[in-house]
């Protein structure tokens, strides 16, 4: 994900990319590394990197780890970092939430940056308000391990947050095969469909007398995340705290 | 359904309305009970309704008792019968068959007469023959009891006949939430959705690598039964054995 | 759809009928014409049912011209109007709009009371934010006379109201046949498709690298028209003014 | 696409490959070019590669030049050939045909080797018999040029063969936006969406009163050629003469 970010940073005319982080290879420029054109440092201290360049953003696309010690450090040298990682614990987005808003910096962390994906997410909670009966069904490749998927259960939650609660489906349906019905999380159901050739797709239906609403997103590949972090870099120079989740960002 | 099957035959060129069966208005005419324009006489008795009226072909579409009657009676009169219901016995289905190649008489017996869902069944289980990873979502409104589906229940069969048999999904596959990847059934997973609004659709998907294929049938109303209908009276007059289900004459 | 009105009333706890308008039946109660268990009068004079009943509001589903007396008439007898028409003229909304606020009472005038349909338009319009390349494809039965659909018009002219301009699709683009790419608005495309069995869809789809998200609504009969009245009648008690469209008032 | 082609070989444990040809790699092995395991001799000759390797089938991914050449030189030394190219011509086909016949063997040429997408033009075809209302929507990759797509012309054409002539929509319909109804080809309507993040899809919509039916391919990647073209070589050996096209194989 991080060439993908440096392709992008380069193909966007506003953004101008000034240095890179990299584990494997410090004291070379991204020109060396088959980024022809681009001078670019790369570092593999954070607090070097951010010293000798004061840039306006970090992106950051590391693991939880590395995520958490680049963010601290970005804020305590004046950079925003705009990162996209899962694993941060409460106490530190308190932390660097405090810090950012201490420096009077931007700060965002996204778990996911498809912004498709969060729009999803997103209008299927707002529909909720109107709808109380809604069905996810989320379908993948069948090499995926887990079912329903993290994206399908997110958004069941979000729905839950507004939807007033109820039992969907006829009070004395039967199984006649055990799970036709779905998962089932507070009254809605979620079906998780697993085939070859299938990347990664979800649809939220929402049924009222007469009409039904679908909500769907189908992504394709990595690509898809370079414009939200794009829209993230965009916002987080216009921000002064710690923003989590893309879902906060769009409107 | 005996009204609309009504209205079909006066509004079929080719067809001609000769006489009806109904237990409230024997004696009466079509255009005593509202169909303007026509003449045909309303009977009570079939025997006599098939003495007095030399016919091509019986459409019936009452209950599984009387329709073992009318289909018997009416081949012993020389009538050819096309009949929609499901509970026949084999037994019955046996002493039909055997009736019907005796007189040498047509006869087609359906349990579905929608052309569109008797297609998708049919394309369902030609495709299984190239893609052995298939899944079965159907839709139906929440007044709905059963799940899945006497329909989606009869796809997979007919698919399961093709198909080279497979536990589909990951092995190590995990639902976190139970039922999420449905009901299973020789390694195919079938999916039932409820919502109001829906009315009866279903879609079969078959997935290889690099594509998916997918098979829909959508049932807005009962309108749809009567194409199905009068593609059985066409082809009852050029048989002369007994066909069971609409997928056996379809090409 | 009056008619459906009176029993979404009569169906709605919260709500009670006091009183009816109608052409034909001044005199009679809603009991007399088939509403079992109403005893509501039915007037043919608008200003005589208003002073006669002092009604929180007043749902008016008839033409532009009865509409407008009807609107004016309420307000001036201090009852709210919801009102479901769609040729009102801009003089009429401004001097309605007007006496809306010098009453300070609430009147929403809104041309599709369908709360699917209108989501469907007001998420687009979100998404066209974020994503600049969309089209639309609506489907109706093959009754439809005019294409593409006003609710494909309205909704390429609120997502144009906030999508960045641009002529989608190859620059360098040919049809070999015409037609094939649909109908053109500010570089948008839309296409409508008729055929038999089809009632009334819309889907809109937007695409980004690597991802695309489609809104779909589907609506079945006019059963969906009721919960928007339902949410206006809601609404209309706490507001000052005149709201024309649902979409201002869905949140 | 050759490439993929000799991965495919090599990872079905029924197929053995044997020796293949290139223009850069002649002289060296499989093994030597990165396919390790493989110590399959490359030729740049094919009648000298012919000649050193009695082959069941050649399976060829090239142009229409080299594919007849290929094709003519296979035949005579006896070897099945399993062509991948659309622009043979009609006398190169017939000469083709004949030598396959005289030669008593087996001989496939087919423009499109998804099977997935053959079986949706063939399922359209079966449909069109007992559907004569039918519209088709292809949806792709905003780099595409000409639209609509060749598979839609395929398909149109497939179904033209077998539907009963009709003007399909409204006799009096009226496009208020020009281009709307979209492309027509004897009646039926055709319509071509263009979208970044879209890869190759179709669906051909079939409509009846109170019905539809839907079938769609997707195609995601080249990965779904190998499918066919493993069928292909699995048929050809049980042929004595030349087919053109998948849809003549798959039953």
């Amino acid at each position: 994900m991080g060439l993908e970010a440096v392709k992008m940073v380069m193909d966007t005319p506003e953004f101008e990319l000034v240095a890179a982080l990299d584990r494997k290879h410090g004291g070379e420029t991204l020109g060396d590394i088959g980024f022809s054109g681009s001078q670019a440092p790369i570092y593999t201290d954070a607090a070097e990197c951010f010293s000798e360049h004061q840039a306006d953003v970090l992106i950051d696309l590391t693991t939880p780890e590395f995520g958490y010690v680049h963010t601290k450090t970005a804020l305590e040298h004046g950079i925003r970092p705009v990162v996209g990682t899962t694993g941060f614990t409460e106490d530190q987005l308190l932390e660097l939430k405090e810090l950012s808003e201490e420096k009077e910096l931007g700060c965002i962390i996204a778990p996911n940056f498809a912004i498709g994906a969060v729009l999803m997410m997103k209008f299927s909670q707002m529909a909720a308000k109107y709808f109380s009966d809604v069905e996810i069904i989320e379908l993948h490749h069948d090499k995926k391990l887990d079912a329903p998927s993290g994206t399908a259960v997110k958004t069941a939650q979000m729905i839950n947050e507004i939807r007033e609660p109820k039992k969907q489906g006829h009070p004395d349906e039967q199984e006649t095969m055990p799970g036709a019905r779905g998962a089932e999380m507070n009254g809605m159901h979620i079906h998780s469909v697993r085939l070859p050739g299938l990347i990664a797709h979800q649809q939220v239906l929402f049924g009222a007398d007469g009409e039904t609403l679908t909500i769907r997103h189908d992504s394709y590949n990595r690509a898809s995340f370079m414009s939200g972090v794009k829209v993230c870099v965009e916002t987080v120079m216009k921000t002064k705290t710690l923003v989590y989740g893309l879902e906060n960002i769009l409107d």
